[in-house]
């Protein structure tokens, strides 16, 4: 693309937006599972070679993608179904979740800024155990079997002048847990997908930006053990809604206008922009919710 | 204009839309005042008749913009800078300055939406005294004369059930202040205004949304006091920047595309959408000081 | 008593150090109800005439109190119990339960207080519905009967230069409910009843201090309209706890050390401030839920 | 002493309770510095031995407090004079003062409970330029020497599962800075001494409690750099200040009136609760100003 590179963290986005709807696309397979009863959409994408992860933009791994129409709304009981679809997919792709782990939850994001709380936000609602454990062990609480839960808010770069890669590192080298999940509020490219669409994938995440930062990545390569990683679009790039207007466009009118959609400073007038909707705050509010109650959920081993 | 509606709360941008640069407005009145010394460019806009009111979109009033590019960098010096620029302004549309007077401030906006927090956070950093004032008397402060301050952030409808306009209203009957000060978050039509432009009008202020509401209006008619409203623009909503790539797709294409411009379904996504930056955090922590500080200092008879 | 007057917000306090649990008292009727499945204990305690008022040193009203020692314990299961009874109680003192009405919730104290926010952090979790009924009607409901529910969180002093009570006697004014609700933390005497105890009454309530100061009454003769009070204890005033520690040991040594208990400067000292718990966040996160969960469901006309 | 023990995070109070105000103290060196103009009080406690160590409680170490009474108002040039004092005092035991260093400053304590959010409230004004100086070298500040600044705020074991020490280890070992500054809230054993009081160390912390937990330390034998420490005093044990009044009285009434003293059920119930002023949150904005003040200051090498 050109200089409003349409920017997505939606493995699915990129699967439409390469293959089309029918296409195939070599080492990378789709399946879709619609859930009837509750109007959840389940894809998964695999991204099984090198080849489909250069053509995808996302690295190689497994991303599954829960479409939520009615998560915008103030519905308990459908917030509800979607932490149960959220709790078995997270089982599907955790590490032996039948054995007792201890996980480390990390809630990446900044707290003051809303669009981008999801993270910090999820890490307010979760269950921690791990103190308890390392005092009382697992005979503190009257189960069968339990993993040990931690939890870290790293906070923005902005603020502590490290990475959240950085400060993560550092706690998984101290406090050595076996997994970690990784929560993020995440960018899509269509408005139509933002905070109803959560996605799940144990192809690890890095944070604050692009691929290839290695200071940066949270994924089993750098840190030795998996990262599963949960994310919610909740902004589009100001950029991207301007390149996509301008493609629709094109389209619709039969022309090519490359040199407008390449003009320099209407580019960089939308850099650091993002779009957003106007009940942020109470979106941000039901969502760490229900992603907070479907990881409370997947790690409760009852 | 289409349904792409290019929608700005500053005169300025009206004025620049309507009359361009060098173009008169029939009852509107165009002031510049470049100050040398700070790079701060005040402009002032005088809509004097209901034609001007008419085109310009906005009531009758005067309309001062304070223009500080370097607004959005953290230099404290620059800001104190503007903080008295501001303070000379408001002084400027203050009723009777030089009279000890009520004052009543008005924090607008959601304060858990980060770039509509302006209101509410400069409310935090805010000088109040007339509870003191209420119990001692203004012989409790070592001075001359003073004003009695109070401050009110009424919050918003989504939390409280109320138009902010019925909270303030109820307020202003019982503490009968002798005029209003009210913050907001404003909306530009251009990303190049956001963070650093400041508007001081002595023409009201309608919070949440357009013209014409009269249970939502803080005016002079509606409160039988003045009310001065200090804005700055944090956001440009996302119709508008892409109605504007659009224009200025036009423009350079030479070609008309109104097809594509009213196109419904882009549009509808785009509602309740705005775009914003990303540091909006710390850009609204430095802005609130900033207006804080310039309001304290306008209503300090030292 | 004597400088270390021991202050309490509990009707149940009252009686107890007056009467003894046994004595009776002119004027003040004493019922007792253990709810035998939950383990929460109600009692109501009913001021009839104003020598009862002048003993007890509280207004002519009903008194409810709901004891509840596992309210400080994280159990979903049951303070969603507590949350029904204190909804049941609710129902019990308001006025005409079964006729749509409009009701506003007020949600006292200070949020930047962790101890005094119970009434800010009640209101974060209510359901409104005012700007919805008075725009489209109770229709755009699909149920049969409703209140129109509106809430306000009128902040403190310090920041407002008002009292509280002022805040609310203009949206009062300007709104019109039938009847309030007021939601506030309270002192207890004793840090047993600290956040296990919820006290409902109709006798109006008092923000920040003592019985008498009338511009900062919230009651039905001030304001025109019923007012129930809603209030959990979370501090023990810092006077009251030496006060009672040396009273105790008075009883248990058999001496009177009258000299040492009015020490003036020990009581100075304490003056302006409190006890509270140590986990007293993740104590008023617990509540405020309890809370205005019983307030939706007593709200709630279905 | 018995059980109600008095405790203090403050040398100079372990000092006055052992020694008396003119008794010596074989390994504790006391030096006094009244600084006349500003009315600060400036003490320097040594432990040199581990006599002295035991004696006191406290580790070796230097132990400097800052005594500003006007700290509880509202005066800002006296809050700068007290930021310019502290800066001073932190140079005098930072290690290699004129030399360019890393250090990381680490917020310990509880943003969501007022009184003990003095530490994660200075990291929110602290200047961090890590990451600048990360990636474009010291050069893109136009100074000649600078420090290079991270920030930290661990949070709480109820929330993370971990100690906070585990994450500043963690942190430290993978960000490998020269020195650590800690800033946390304190426990005094005197109300006289809460919110003007400054106590600056080279003797480590204990983040949560009492000497000897190790995986709790953050001194130099644990982390392999020096960790200076800054307190305030914000709360006073329950226990300690009925255990306090009690002892007056004793002192005052010729009694020894042991019995009473370890009463058990009496001091159970004020475990897990203090003592703190009721304007905490207008002390905890003003105090948090003047401590990252302070470091800033001390950190800026111009």
């Amino acid at each position: 693309m050109s200089s409003f590179a349409v920017r997505t963290d939606l493995a699915l986005e990129d699967r439409e937006r390469i293959g089309g709807s029918d296409g195939e696309i070599r080492g990378v397979i789709l399946e879709e599972v619609e859930k009837e009863d509750s109007g959840i959409k389940v894809t998964r994408v695999k991204i099984e070679t090198k080849n489909g992860a250069k053509l995808m933009g996302k690295p190689v791994g497994t991303y599954i993608t829960l479409e939520a129409p009615a998560l915008t709304e103030q519905d308990e009981d459908y917030h509800r179904e979607v932490s149960g679809e959220l709790a078995r997919q997270l089982k599907s792709v955790m590490p032996d979740a039948e054995k007792e782990q201890s996980v480390l939850v990390v809630g990446l994001g900044n707290r003051d800024v809303t669009a981008d709380s999801l993270g910090p936000s999820v890490a307010d609602n979760l269950f921690v155990n791990r103190h308890v454990v390392m005092e009382f062990g697992r005979a503190a609480y009257a189960k069968g079997k339990m993993h040990s839960i931690s939890c870290i808010v790293p906070g923005v770069m902005a603020k502590t002048g490290m990475e959240s890669a950085e400060i993560v590192h550092g706690v998984v080298k101290e406090t050595k847990p076996d997994f970690l999940i990784a929560v993020d509020a995440l960018a899509a490219r269509s408005t139509r997908r933002l905070n109803r669409t959560i996605q799940v994938s144990d192809a690890g995440i890095y944070p604050g930006s692009g691929v290839g930062n290695h200071r940066n990545a949270l994924t089993k390569e750098s840190l030795g053990v998996p990262v599963i990683a949960i994310g919610v679009p909740t902004v589009v790039d100001a950029a991207t809604i301007v390149g996509d207007a301008l493609e629709r466009m094109e389209k619709e009118s039969g022309l090519k206008l490359i040199a407008a959609r390449e003009h320099p400073q209407a580019v960089s007038e939308l850099n650091n922009m993002y779009v957003t909707s106007k009940d942020i705050d109470e979106t941000i509010k039901r969502l760490s919710f229900t992603v907070s109650e479907g990881i409370n959920i997947a790690l409760n081993m009852e």
